[in-house]
């Protein structure tokens, strides 16, 4: 994680430099509020790495990092009205700060700057980055809608669920390493394959923080353990629980997933034990496994010296290490 | 206009073609909804206008006109949530069809696809279509805000007024024109004249809405005469007669549009009477006719045979001479 912590901190330095007041302020400032709650930018700091294991520079690389992170949070910022969510990183969501329109509004702006950064690149290379980013923005535009749909859908398949984790979550990172690869002139076959590492690796990612939500340990997992329990959300785990149990425990976990008791810690035992009896935790480990597996042997049709490719094997591993 | 009228049914035909349903229906239906109401698409067939002016074909311009028309009913979408608007075109409004929650999401999509409709291009082309519609696009944001802020501020100045229909409104007509130029590979001075001429055009068409609405002919103007003195909107009128008027004719003007009287018929008249009386009728009259002027004149410096231009210039004469 060192090396990536590298880039991070070059990322860091460089978004921070271009955040100065602009007018009209009331459209500016929460998009530099936005920006300055932090976050890990794991996402950037991927796009700086990926243009440098494919011999190009991480300065070349800045502005591709800048539209992900500027889109990433522009994304926040509409999802946060979406879910209605007054707290974003411990501080209040713009929306909440200021007012909805604000919210609509600088988020728009927000979407439109992030495709200004790639204007610094030339022609080819503009075109590849800007296509591969709209292809990416609209995924994850769709994949918020799916998990928007989901919530008054009863119906909704395993397959149908990654599919809305793909979009929603791990297109973003595939295009993060692709964006670098494609600053840096690596070929189609490259570029795909760094796509597919960062994809797959996304979705183990998403599928992890599934997994950790109902069994992660309270002390190391960031948010509270069971929250998904508690929502009613349906995750991989619920979906899996109920394709693999018999009618009474379907019935049984469904009628526990529409109360929300005041004292939860009943209701998220007995679904915990759900999750185990049918197997569903068991084949979520599996899943994570499986797609973790998938982002490495991307990782090994790449053509690259084995020491490069190692870096992001251990940032991969680190990654799913995480706090289980 | 009858040439207008034939671009704009070209279009409208290749926008109609491209609109399929297509999955998660809950995004995009709203999206071809709004695309659906209508509207008289003069955005769009000066786009292909502009092409074929500059000897290109209306063919190869449709890409970069159905950009602009997804662009501007983005805007739309997003502009009736934040004005609380309930009709669009006499139907419900996109968040009021459906909710806050697609507004958003299913504006947003339609930004990035705006964008993807670029991609049918070469990568010179491409990037110079998609620089100049980046910047339209921000500045478009910027004059809705700069609109917004007004209607809490009681210290807008005439220029500020001006910056902010020329950002809202009139850019967006110079990039119509501009794009169209870009497809059929004009100089980078006629993309300039012909862009001025939008942009000035643009301007001269908003304060003639400003003027029709208090001065207008019931009959033949589309909304309801004397509404935005109902709303108390600060419009060129009202900020030109404060600019013009005495101390005492300011303060009468001032209490005016602090009230919203049941029966607004004395107040309108009242208005009206102060806005003729410190000679503001004039001005935006004059102001009217000296941005068409700005506008004709940029025409007359692209390099083109006469017979060309005069069609844009009896497109221009039409759109002022509408309704007075």
């Amino acid at each position: 994680m060192q090396l990536v912590a590298f880039y991070r901190d070059r990322f860091e330095e460089h978004l921070l430099s271009g955040i100065k007041p602009r007018e009209p302020r009331s459209l500016y400032d929460p998009v530099f509020y936005i920006l300055k709650l932090g976050g890990k930018r794991l996402r950037p700091a991927l796009t700086l790495f990926s243009s440098e294991l494919f011999g190009g520079s991480y300065q070349n690389a800045l502005g591709a990092a800048l539209a992900i992170e500027y889109f990433h949070n522009f994304s926040l910022i509409h999802d946060d009205i979406m879910d209605e969510a007054p707290l974003r990183r411990g501080k209040p969501t713009v929306h909440k700060r200021w007012d909805l329109n604000t919210g609509i509004l600088s988020g728009d702006v927000m979407l439109i700057e992030a495709y200004r950064f790639l204007e610094e690149y030339p022609p080819e290379i503009f075109k590849r980055l800007t296509t591969v980013f709209s292809k990416t923005a609209v995924e994850v535009c769709e994949g918020q809608q799916y998990d928007m749909d989901f919530e008054t859908r009863d119906d909704v398949t395993v397959p149908e669920y990654l599919r809305m984790i793909e979009y929603k979550t791990a297109v973003l990172v595939g295009a993060s390493v692709r964006m670098g690869a494609i600053t840096a002139g690596a070929s189609e076959e490259d570029q795909q394959n760094i796509y597919d590492f960062g994809l797959n690796l996304g979705i183990a990612f998403q599928l992890q923080d599934d997994y950790l939500d109902a069994f992660g340990d309270p002390k190391s997992f960031g948010k509270q353990v069971g929250g998904d329990i508690i929502e009613n959300k349906k995750t991989y785990l619920y979906l899996k629980a109920l394709e693999m149990g018999d009618e009474a425990l379907d019935r049984e976990l469904k009628d526990l997933f529409s109360i929300q008791p005041r004292q939860a810690d009943k209701k998220i035992r007995r679904v915990k034990e759900i999750y185990s009896q049918t197997g569903a935790t068991e084949d979520t480990k599996k899943a994570i496994a499986s797609f973790t597996d998938r982002a490495f042997s991307c990782l090994e049709k790449i053509d690259l010296p084995v020491e490069k490719k190692e870096i992001l094997m251990e940032f991969g591993k680190d990654l799913m290490g995480r706090k289980v």
